[in-house]
């Protein structure tokens, strides 16, 4: 079997209560960006005009990051006309983007909370997943992973809080590390 | 509480059997890359002369990844001449990178194998960690991390395998996702 054909697009889902869902997204971002694969990412959550720590190294990198959320808070609030109709403009973008044919690695971050709000429809998303070019990568993150995207996906992990420095020892989040 | 005295250098685990804790830590190295922050990988399991895509990545952004092991294999089976030899040198290096206080963040990825083999000594290893530049992160990667090693981190994440493509149908690892 040439290695042609053993290249074979993986459905990617990082879930789970603990660190490392998006962070370890970044880190496939950046290996494919090493072997000089095409990558995009999508963010649900975190606000368009942040400028955290992947939003700078992507803009170094010449990576697209996309931050089309409203806002980011640890527990998202959502107010259901805002962050429905921004959960709704970044499945358009990220649904364009798998189906353009123009990427390797393509990562939908927090996808899981628009799709636990109902803002984005699962089966749509495995209908799109499923018409995907055929080596096309597609990652997706977020806590409570709907039992149906576990069921379809090739990879699933589970990130598991065991020990957390917040807030219990008054400690904040740290730049560099969490954002 | 001004941000100075805020900036808390974090010890942050990432175990299990799960996919992730490598990468993970790439993508902690990403973000503090991106904010201008000095960073270092050492690498236990990876052979030196890999060309891996974190070290093409790491090539590309002039980020300090250093494999120090001798050979990749997905289940490491120690010669212990070699292997022993080839892990305390890896400490050596850490170390020194750890005590220079050169550094923002120093990752340590796969030392576990080198705690769980008996090649570095995990008393020596929380020593070098009380004694560090207070603000650095020292990250911490592999599967089985000992409970000293737990207890002493302020982080600690579990990677759970939940579905796993390989080798069941016969998809083999791939390249710019895992390696």
């Amino acid at each position: 079997m040439g290695t042609q054909t053993r290249l074979r697009g993986l459905v990617i889902v990082n879930t789970g209560d603990g660190k490392g869902k998006t962070t370890a997204a970044l880190g496939i971002l950046m290996r494919a960006w090493g072997r000089g694969m095409r990558v995009v990412m999508v963010q649900w959550v975190k606000h368009r005009t942040g400028n955290w720590g992947e939003i700078r190294a992507a803009k170094k990198m010449g990576v697209e990051v996309i931050p089309m959320g409203a806002g980011f808070t640890w527990i998202p609030k959502p107010s259901p006309d805002t962050d429905a109709r921004l959960g709704r403009e970044a499945w358009a973008v990220a649904r364009e983007k798998i189906l353009s044919d123009q990427y390797d690695v393509v990562i939908l971050d927090e996808i899981t909370y628009a799709l636990n709000y109902g803002w984005v429809d699962l089966e749509e998303v495995l209908d799109v997943l499923r018409n995907r070019p055929p080596r096309l990568h597609v990652v997706l993150t977020g806590r409570n992973a709907p039992q149906g995207l576990i069921d379809f996906a090739d990879l699933v992990t589970e990130m598991r809080l065991v020990k957390h420095p917040y807030p219990d020892q008054g400690i904040p989040a740290q730049p560099g590390i969490e954002f």
